[in-house]
């Protein structure tokens, strides 16, 4: 990685977690060239990074300081290091978040990965679902094509441009969902027994299926603004036989950085070296606040080991549950894990969203709900630094809907979930995030939703709740 | 099993098979007590059987005579036994099957397993799911629940009385598919390695999965009017550790018949006795011709060893992609396997299958299709007894819309569908549905579009490409 890079995170990471105060001077570039042994242009650089991520402001001729404006909550902790890979467990914990019907519209669930779908820019998308799901005709109403509607397909080929991805149409497969797209992957490339290094914290479907298919995960130091760390992940693979590396580096699930393309390209770089498969999240990647979206670890794949997994989940309606997988050179095995699991896949909404993409429906309502997200995180987050007590440490998401809230050690999220059940809120405990159940003391929050005095409501409640249980802890 | 039922089905095959010409005079009374060593009143019994199958007809004061309207070809043969547990094979037929486009119209697809849609019964189901399509809420845009909608469930447990059983919503999971649930099933019971016992030939789709999860598949001798071989699954149990047996015992793919419900019983004490799970597909149990439908062998389960799988693919549509299973004791594994597959299931077709089973407009629609299939049947029997060359055997469908064919040892079904390509009509090889890749002589033609010139059309170049074949093995 470039040396540049490396001192940027570091001094990012100090200035997250608050070791600089707002309006404090930072250290001269002279003292930190000295400090680290890299040169004044290296330190200055840096500095430059820093600025663009709104962690430094030069004044002019006195050096770089903490902006004032900057007075959010600390960063969560970079996660520490597994030691070695272990059997996922946690399904009790994950059944629990994902066993509510979404009519209890009693309950308001904080807890779940789910979009906002009122927009009105659904609208052209339920026109279609309405007017196919009238017409009875053989193409909507019996088994699809295995590959998926290939009218869809071009549209999802068209669309990976935006990510730097030039993909035929022949390579893609149409899923149930990214959920399918991520267990065919995991089983085209490895067998039962096999290590799969991830990030950490990790999106808990894919630790429950690497737990179903009896798999190891190893879970990686991850860092909270720039992801799965480099070092860590070259020793793991020194050190131990892994067949793929899964992560979601593009708006992460659950932190919501971006790995910078410079890491991607590393990480690339590294999973050629030792010959592994990545199986590359991308399903809130159209959903990073900064536009044009960044680009995926595939589009720099040139050895077809990068299988790209992602949905319309999240950028326009899960219940619709169509997904899609680009598997590169395991196209073949791909193909036959997914007829294995469900056959084909369901043809109407594919259908409805190959119109929706087609009549240009789909960017106008991307940008929209780009910008409500990136306007509910600045509320979310006021609300968590005015009703959660003092220390507690938030993630700074740079897409997607989701903010990481970490409390002090020996905090219990799952209890606290628990204490929340009488008054109607439920949030996603952290330790489902992890294979060996870490992160306890942390929880999930979502904030798809328009900002309302009931959600307002509800995550004082929360804030409340947590102040409880930290004071017993004493 | 009792001892008229397997002596009307030794005296039925060979009818079948045409030893007995129509209105010959079948052996007598006495002469078959003596030859069997079973009292008079068994033999009688078992006529009274083959009268009810239309196999025998009494003259009074002469004896049993086979029936004179019966000039149907001979069944198919009795498969042979497999000697041992083998890795399924077969996917590249399956994925020529598998990746037509159902806009393809231009392809007479015999081929694949689907019914009709075209039935007027379905409109109200198309009216619900365009409804719910133009309705922007929650509840049908995004996740679900992970055990599928409620209201549906319960439909569901009610159906299920049908086939004799009583099973509360809370223990059904809706799934994507028929096909999700067998493969949720299989990795529910069996590991990597294990031995599967299924019926042969048997469907493709669990074929694939178990070559997909590492299982090996043994397959057993089936009879074409009575299913799988009792004795052979006895010794069998005997001589493997088999993990799961799994049969499609009512309107089996591809052979059509209705095991007896003394077999099913039967079947159920063995694995019992062997302590082996049972994962039986229904998803034809509702299409039998005769009513009330059979009952599965789930409706005699009393510890929960079976896992009951169906969906309403075959009796309303395809492309809805809903199906269900009922896992019994598995249910835990099931749930979890099902979550790692595909996360919960699409909502929309579940909310509007709701609706119309709870309309009532089910049993009607049903009542027709399976009217609608039985004429089909008589039609493709007829079709194939004219177009096909001497000496081809076929199936007797007792429900569902598929014939199976038989022809001389030899013949070559995946070349026949090579040689039919240039006139656009495809059948289902008899390979795909053997694990180890036996059933080359045979084929599988679906009959559940409504009777046309068309078809008749396809059906007769069928059968001439057939001949062609046939005369150049000599
Ligand atoms: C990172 C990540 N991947 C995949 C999924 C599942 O996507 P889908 O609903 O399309 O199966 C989720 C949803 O929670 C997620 O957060
Ligand atoms: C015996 C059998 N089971 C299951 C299936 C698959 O059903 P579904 O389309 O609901 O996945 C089929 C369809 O071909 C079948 O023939």
């Amino acid at each position: 990685m470039n040396l540049y890079i490396n001192l940027a995170e570091q001094l990012g990471a100090r200035i997250e977690q608050g070791l600089y105060r707002p309006g404090e001077r930072l250290p001269s570039v002279r003292a930190l060239s000295l400090e680290h042994g890299v040169s004044l242009s290296t330190v200055q650089q840096a500095y430059r990074q820093l600025e663009d991520r709104g962690l430094a402001t030069p004044r002019p001729k006195s050096g770089y300081f903490v902006p004032l404006t900057r007075a959010k909550p600390a960063l969560p902790m970079v996660s520490r290091a597994a030691q070695r890979p272990v059997d996922v467990s946690q399904w009790d914990q994950v059944l629990e978040l994902i066993s509510l019907s979404p009519s209890r519209s009693d309950m308001i669930q904080l807890g779940r990965g789910r979009p906002d779908v009122s927009s009105p820019t659904l609208k052209p998308l339920l026109r279609s679902l309405s007017r196919l799901g009238r017409r009875q005709d053989l193409n909507s109403l019996t088994y699809g094509c295995i590959y998926g509607d290939q009218g869809l397909r071009e549209q999802i080929s068209r669309l990976l441009l935006d990510s730097g991805c030039q993909i035929p149409y022949q390579d893609i497969v149409i899923t149930t969902g990214c959920h399918e797209a991520l267990s065919a992957a995991i089983r085209a490339t490895c067998q039962p027994g096999d290590i799969v290094a991830v990030d950490s914290p990790s999106f808990h479907g894919v630790m429950q299926a690497l737990k179903g298919f009896g798999m190891k995960a190893l879970e990686l130091p991850t860092d909270p603004l720039t992801g799965i760390s480099l070092e860590a992940l070259e020793l793991a693979l020194e050190q131990w036989p892994i067949k793929a590396i899964q992560l979601t580096p593009t708006c992460n699930n659950p932190l919501g950085y971006i790995m910078p393309d410079a890491n991607k390209r590393a990480l690339l770089a590294l999973a050629q070296r030792y010959d592994v498969a990545i199986i590359e999240d991308d399903v809130y990647g159209e959903l990073a606040y900064s536009y044009p979206r960044p680009r995926s670890i595939k589009s720099y794949d040139e050895d077809g080991r990068v299988l790209l997994c992602s949905s319309f989940s999240k950028t326009l309606a899960p219940g619709l549950r169509i997904g899609w997988i680009a598997p590169g050179r395991y196209f073949d095995r791909v193909l036959h894990m997914k007829y294995m699991g469900t056959g084909t896949t369901a043809q109407l909404p594919q259908l409805a969203l190959a119109e929706y993409l087609e009549a240009g429906h789909y960017q106008p309502h991307l940008r929209r709900m780009r910008s409500q997200y990136a306007r509910g995180l600045e509320q979310m987050i006021d609300w968590v630094s005015r009703y959660f007590p003092p220390g507690t440490r938030v993630s700074r998401p740079q897409g997607s809907f989701m903010l990481w809230v970490e409390l002090d050690p020996g905090f219990d999220s799952q209890r606290l979930n628990r204490e929340l059940q009488p008054h109607k809120v439920q949030i996603a405990p952290g330790s489902i995030f992890s294979a060996a159940g870490k992160y306890r003391n942390c929880l999930r929050i979502n904030y798809a939703a328009k900002p309302s005095a009931e959600i307002e409501q509800a995550v004082r409640r929360v804030g409340e709740s947590v102040a409880e249980l930290l004071a017993e802890l004493g």
